[in-house]
């Protein structure tokens, strides 16, 4: 593209280095930001710096957090000994919103992946068997997505802590609240069936 | 949302402020920006607050520029006397693509749009005027999106300049190179057939 301006070529270049961004959609976005009083921009930008500069992850459960120990982590109402496995920080925000979790999490920060050069070493997995080895884990819960690399990573995880003692759960996986059985897939309404639970356990408490 | 982190959250509000963002594209784009060198944020940062701040708009044509006068107003190479009236700076990039244009452009800034509070006065209407008072303006070419707005625009400014002694064209429309008959519409079809040209005219030179 032959921009008019420098500052726009520029802009540009690092917008569309964002994934799902390609260079007209960086364009847009600039030509937006400069119809916009520029305090928007001004907050835009100091908003980015601020985060990558001022947030760190969580020494506890490596969750991305403002404080050394995340509000979870440091929260006196949480469950210590009930840990909830997740991928990053948006499944915790996920399951945060239900409000239905009094225990806490342990994000691996990815999962294994050796098509993507990822390997155990590089997720927080030491941290993990640091934590079952202090013996005051009662329940380790898998919550990683059902795709290749998340059965992967819970495999390779259930090898590692299964002779700790701790019980090991994985979230129910079924057909979704108000979802159509028809429109259902196989395996989902197989494993549905399979694992079904007894009728007063589904009433609301 | 529940966020992890008032700085997540400030980012994400940030960016989901852009439009065709959301929320959970934001969060996504802000924990990409986590997981990179603190580099790129940093050059990201920069280069919003850069452009914001250091582009202005050419005193002449009013396109986007990082100097008073932009790069084509002021190549001694470009014919003056040519003016082509586009939309936004987008639509001068395009047109410069293509290498085959000569002549300076004017760009409006916008289109009269009464739904959206943009009346004549918001674009840059006086300034194009007194450009054709100067008496240097040989031909004036029309080149805005065929919307309503573009229509409406082209037509209010067609009555503003018709009676200065300069052509007035537009530019074609018509059959994109490439495309098939069958598949075109029958408005742009039918343009094409009436505003058909000598066969020679279409011969590369």
């Amino acid at each position: 593209m032959n921009f008019s301006s420098r500052k726009i070529e520029l802009a540009v270049e690092q917008i569309a280095r964002l994934p799902g961004i390609g260079k007209k959609t960086a364009l847009r976005l600039v030509l937006h930001l400069l119809r916009r009083p520029a305090l928007q921009t001004e907050d835009l930008s100091a908003a980015l710096l601020d985060l990558r500069t001022n947030t760190t992850f969580c020494d506890e459960c490596h969750t991305i957090s403002d404080t050394n120990i995340c509000n979870i982590c440091s929260s006196p109402k949480r469950d210590k000994s009930v840990i909830c496995i997740v991928e990053d920080v948006r499944d915790v925000m996920a399951i945060e919103n239900t409000g239905g979790y009094n225990g806490v999490y342990h994000v691996l920060g990815g999962l294994i992946s050796p098509m993507d050069g990822i390997g155990p070493s590089d997720l927080t997995i030491d941290s993990l068997l640091e934590k079952m080895e202090s013996g005051e884990i009662n329940e380790v819960i898998f919550a990683l997505n059902t795709t290749m690399e998340g059965d992967t990573t819970n495999f390779y995880l259930y090898r590692k802590i299964k002779d700790f003692d701790a019980t090991l759960t994985t979230i129910a996986r079924g057909i979704a609240v108000g979802d159509e059985l028809e429109f259902a897939d196989e395996v989902t309404l197989g494993r549905s069936i399979q694992h079904r639970i007894p009728y007063e356990q589904s009433l609301p408490k």
